[in-house]
Protein backbone atom coordinates (compact mmCIF):
# COMPACT_ATOMS: atom_id res chain seq x y z
CA UNK A 1 0.00 0.00 0.00
CA UNK A 2 1.34 3.42 -0.58
CA UNK A 3 -0.44 5.91 1.48
CA UNK A 4 -0.94 9.27 0.75
CA UNK A 5 -2.32 12.64 2.86
CA UNK A 6 -4.24 15.72 1.55
CA UNK A 7 -4.36 18.80 3.47
CA UNK A 8 -7.49 20.50 2.48
CA UNK A 9 -7.61 24.00 3.41
CA UNK A 10 -9.87 26.59 3.02
CA UNK A 11 -7.61 29.11 0.50
CA UNK A 12 -7.43 32.86 1.03
CA UNK A 13 -6.70 35.53 -1.23
CA UNK A 14 -3.61 36.44 0.78
CA UNK A 15 -0.55 34.20 -0.57
CA UNK A 16 0.91 34.36 3.02
CA UNK A 17 -2.17 32.67 4.34
CA UNK A 18 -0.75 29.05 3.13
CA UNK A 19 2.24 29.20 5.29
CA UNK A 20 0.98 27.68 8.32
CA UNK A 21 -0.37 24.94 6.20
CA UNK A 22 3.02 24.24 3.85
CA UNK A 23 4.93 24.55 7.88
CA UNK A 24 2.23 21.61 8.60
CA UNK A 25 3.12 19.43 5.47
CA UNK A 26 6.47 19.59 6.22
CA UNK A 27 6.11 18.47 9.53
CA UNK A 28 4.02 15.53 8.41
CA UNK A 29 6.52 14.64 5.43
CA UNK A 30 9.73 14.96 7.97
CA UNK A 31 7.66 12.54 10.62
CA UNK A 32 6.44 10.42 8.58
CA UNK A 33 8.80 10.22 5.26
CA UNK A 34 7.17 7.14 3.27
CA UNK A 35 3.95 9.15 3.79
CA UNK A 36 3.09 11.38 0.41
CA UNK A 37 1.95 14.71 1.53
CA UNK A 38 -0.14 17.36 -0.80
CA UNK A 39 -2.10 20.56 0.20
CA UNK A 40 -5.65 21.28 -1.64
CA UNK A 41 -7.38 23.99 -1.52
CA UNK A 42 -11.43 24.53 -1.32
CA UNK A 43 -11.46 27.72 -3.54
CA UNK A 44 -8.97 31.00 -4.16
CA UNK A 45 -5.75 28.75 -3.80
CA UNK A 46 -4.33 26.19 -5.67
CA UNK A 47 -4.36 22.85 -6.32
CA UNK A 48 -8.34 21.73 -5.69
CA UNK A 49 -9.13 18.55 -4.43
CA UNK A 50 -9.14 17.03 -8.24
CA UNK A 51 -5.69 18.76 -8.94
CA UNK A 52 -4.10 17.08 -5.44
CA UNK A 53 -5.68 13.59 -5.89
CA UNK A 54 -4.30 13.26 -9.28
CA UNK A 55 -0.60 14.29 -8.48
CA UNK A 56 -0.71 11.52 -5.94
CA UNK A 57 -2.45 9.32 -8.30
CA UNK A 58 0.61 9.86 -11.01
CA UNK A 59 2.78 8.76 -8.20
CA UNK A 60 1.44 6.16 -7.31
CA UNK A 61 -0.79 6.38 -4.17
CA UNK A 62 -3.10 3.66 -3.67
CA UNK A 63 -5.20 5.12 -0.22
CA UNK A 64 -5.60 8.90 0.49
CA UNK A 65 -6.40 10.40 4.06
CA UNK A 66 -8.53 13.48 3.06
CA UNK A 67 -7.14 15.93 6.35
CA UNK A 68 -9.68 18.91 6.59
CA UNK A 69 -7.32 21.16 8.14
CA UNK A 70 -10.28 23.56 9.93
CA UNK A 71 -11.14 24.83 12.99
CA UNK A 72 -14.66 23.20 12.90
CA UNK A 73 -16.99 21.87 10.80
CA UNK A 74 -19.72 23.43 8.82
CA UNK A 75 -21.16 23.69 5.80
CA UNK A 76 -18.02 23.02 3.74
CA UNK A 77 -17.04 20.29 5.44
CA UNK A 78 -20.66 18.64 5.46
CA UNK A 79 -21.70 19.46 1.97
CA UNK A 80 -19.00 20.41 -0.66
CA UNK A 81 -15.91 18.37 0.69
CA UNK A 82 -18.18 15.25 0.89
CA UNK A 83 -19.40 15.60 -2.53
CA UNK A 84 -15.57 16.45 -3.58
CA UNK A 85 -14.57 13.12 -2.26
CA UNK A 86 -16.92 11.29 -4.15
CA UNK A 87 -16.00 13.04 -7.28
CA UNK A 88 -12.16 11.93 -6.98
CA UNK A 89 -13.34 8.64 -5.95
CA UNK A 90 -15.16 8.07 -9.02
CA UNK A 91 -12.28 9.48 -11.39
CA UNK A 92 -9.45 7.07 -9.27
CA UNK A 93 -11.46 4.17 -8.33
CA UNK A 94 -8.06 1.60 -7.71
CA UNK A 95 -7.36 4.17 -4.55
CA UNK A 96 -9.12 4.20 -1.41
CA UNK A 97 -10.37 7.45 -0.17
CA UNK A 98 -10.83 8.59 3.57
CA UNK A 99 -12.21 11.65 4.93
CA UNK A 100 -11.11 12.53 7.88
CA UNK A 101 -12.67 14.89 10.58
CA UNK A 102 -11.96 19.13 10.86
CA UNK A 103 -8.49 18.37 12.66
CA UNK A 104 -9.72 21.09 15.08
CA UNK A 105 -12.15 19.20 16.41
CA UNK A 106 -9.71 16.70 17.99
CA UNK A 107 -8.78 16.63 21.76
CA UNK A 108 -4.60 17.14 21.21
CA UNK A 109 -5.51 20.17 18.98
CA UNK A 110 -7.72 21.44 21.21
CA UNK A 111 -5.27 21.11 24.49
CA UNK A 112 -2.53 22.83 22.46
CA UNK A 113 -4.55 25.61 21.55
CA UNK A 114 -5.00 26.40 24.73
CA UNK A 115 -1.68 26.07 26.27
CA UNK A 116 -0.92 28.20 23.72
CA UNK A 117 -3.53 30.51 23.90
CA UNK A 118 -3.00 30.98 27.87
CA UNK A 119 0.90 31.48 27.95
CA UNK A 120 0.56 34.19 25.33
CA UNK A 121 -2.01 35.68 27.45
CA UNK A 122 -0.39 35.72 30.04
CA UNK A 123 2.80 36.91 28.77
CA UNK A 124 0.73 39.91 28.17
CA UNK B 1 -5.38 42.89 37.40
CA UNK B 2 -7.72 40.74 36.27
CA UNK B 3 -6.97 38.72 32.94
CA UNK B 4 -9.53 37.68 29.86
CA UNK B 5 -9.16 35.81 27.04
CA UNK B 6 -11.08 36.64 24.53
CA UNK B 7 -11.26 33.33 21.64
CA UNK B 8 -12.19 35.35 18.78
CA UNK B 9 -13.83 32.69 15.86
CA UNK B 10 -15.12 32.92 12.29
CA UNK B 11 -18.71 32.07 12.47
CA UNK B 12 -20.72 29.83 10.87
CA UNK B 13 -24.61 29.23 9.74
CA UNK B 14 -24.27 25.82 11.74
CA UNK B 15 -24.75 26.06 14.90
CA UNK B 16 -22.87 23.45 15.44
CA UNK B 17 -19.84 24.44 13.88
CA UNK B 18 -19.45 26.59 17.65
CA UNK B 19 -18.80 23.16 19.70
CA UNK B 20 -15.23 23.02 18.82
CA UNK B 21 -14.69 26.47 20.34
CA UNK B 22 -16.46 25.91 23.36
CA UNK B 23 -14.14 23.10 24.00
CA UNK B 24 -11.56 24.92 23.71
CA UNK B 25 -13.24 27.89 26.28
CA UNK B 26 -14.14 24.93 28.64
CA UNK B 27 -10.38 23.81 28.45
CA UNK B 28 -8.77 27.08 28.87
CA UNK B 29 -11.09 27.77 32.09
CA UNK B 30 -10.24 24.17 33.18
CA UNK B 31 -6.65 24.79 33.64
CA UNK B 32 -6.31 28.88 34.04
CA UNK B 33 -9.79 29.05 37.00
CA UNK B 34 -8.03 32.65 37.64
CA UNK B 35 -8.76 33.91 33.68
CA UNK B 36 -11.99 35.29 32.80
CA UNK B 37 -12.42 33.36 28.99
CA UNK B 38 -15.17 34.43 26.07
CA UNK B 39 -16.12 33.88 22.77
CA UNK B 40 -15.89 35.84 20.00
CA UNK B 41 -17.28 36.15 16.65
CA UNK B 42 -16.47 37.85 13.49
CA UNK B 43 -19.57 37.24 11.70
CA UNK B 44 -22.52 34.72 11.26
CA UNK B 45 -22.59 34.18 15.79
CA UNK B 46 -22.92 36.42 18.32
CA UNK B 47 -21.09 37.85 20.47
CA UNK B 48 -19.31 39.56 18.32
CA UNK B 49 -16.17 41.44 19.93
CA UNK B 50 -17.69 44.71 21.17
CA UNK B 51 -20.61 42.71 23.22
CA UNK B 52 -17.91 40.06 24.58
CA UNK B 53 -15.55 43.25 25.59
CA UNK B 54 -18.20 44.60 27.15
CA UNK B 55 -19.26 41.83 29.23
CA UNK B 56 -16.00 41.50 30.49
CA UNK B 57 -15.68 44.94 31.76
CA UNK B 58 -18.70 43.93 33.02
CA UNK B 59 -16.94 41.16 35.41
CA UNK B 60 -14.32 43.70 36.20
CA UNK B 61 -11.32 42.93 33.23
CA UNK B 62 -8.41 44.91 33.50
CA UNK B 63 -6.26 43.22 30.83
CA UNK B 64 -7.93 41.60 27.47
CA UNK B 65 -5.81 39.22 25.40
CA UNK B 66 -7.43 38.45 21.92
CA UNK B 67 -7.17 35.28 20.48
CA UNK B 68 -8.08 34.19 16.76
CA UNK B 69 -9.03 31.10 16.80
CA UNK B 70 -7.82 30.60 12.74
CA UNK B 71 -5.64 28.40 11.01
CA UNK B 72 -3.63 31.19 9.64
CA UNK B 73 -3.42 34.87 9.08
CA UNK B 74 -5.73 36.21 6.02
CA UNK B 75 -7.49 39.40 5.12
CA UNK B 76 -10.15 39.06 8.51
CA UNK B 77 -6.50 39.22 10.90
CA UNK B 78 -4.60 41.82 9.13
CA UNK B 79 -7.85 44.13 8.49
CA UNK B 80 -10.74 43.09 9.82
CA UNK B 81 -9.56 42.24 13.70
CA UNK B 82 -7.05 45.13 14.54
CA UNK B 83 -10.12 47.82 13.27
CA UNK B 84 -12.17 46.13 15.37
CA UNK B 85 -9.75 45.88 18.28
CA UNK B 86 -8.77 49.72 18.20
CA UNK B 87 -12.87 49.94 18.80
CA UNK B 88 -12.95 48.22 21.85
CA UNK B 89 -9.50 49.98 23.07
CA UNK B 90 -11.66 53.31 22.35
CA UNK B 91 -14.74 52.24 24.07
CA UNK B 92 -12.87 50.67 27.15
CA UNK B 93 -9.83 52.55 27.73
CA UNK B 94 -9.45 51.46 31.43
CA UNK B 95 -8.73 47.77 29.97
CA UNK B 96 -5.27 46.87 28.56
CA UNK B 97 -6.16 45.06 24.99
CA UNK B 98 -3.09 43.15 23.37
CA UNK B 99 -3.62 40.91 20.29
CA UNK B 100 -2.08 37.08 19.52
CA UNK B 101 -1.33 35.59 16.34
CA UNK B 102 -3.49 33.23 14.96
CA UNK B 103 -3.65 29.99 16.68
CA UNK B 104 -2.82 27.93 14.22
CA UNK B 105 0.44 29.40 13.24
CA UNK B 106 2.01 28.43 16.91
CA UNK B 107 4.87 25.30 15.76
CA UNK B 108 2.92 23.30 19.22
CA UNK B 109 0.05 23.37 17.60
CA UNK B 110 0.89 22.65 14.44
CA UNK B 111 2.58 19.78 15.56
CA UNK B 112 -0.26 18.37 17.43
CA UNK B 113 -2.04 18.78 13.99
CA UNK B 114 0.89 16.97 12.42
CA UNK B 115 0.56 14.06 14.63
CA UNK B 116 -3.09 13.49 15.01
CA UNK B 117 -3.70 13.84 10.72
CA UNK B 118 -0.65 11.10 10.41
CA UNK B 119 -2.39 8.93 13.38
CA UNK B 120 -5.87 9.16 11.34
CA UNK B 121 -4.31 8.54 8.43
CA UNK B 122 -2.46 4.94 9.21
CA UNK B 123 -5.34 3.90 11.17
CA UNK B 124 -7.65 4.10 7.60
Amino acid sequence: MSQAIILFAHGARDPEWAQPFERLRAALAASNPSVMVELAYLELMQPDLAAAAAALAARGATAISVAPVFMAQGGHLKRDLPQRVDEVRATHPQIRFSLQPAVGEAHAVIDAMATHIAAQALKQ
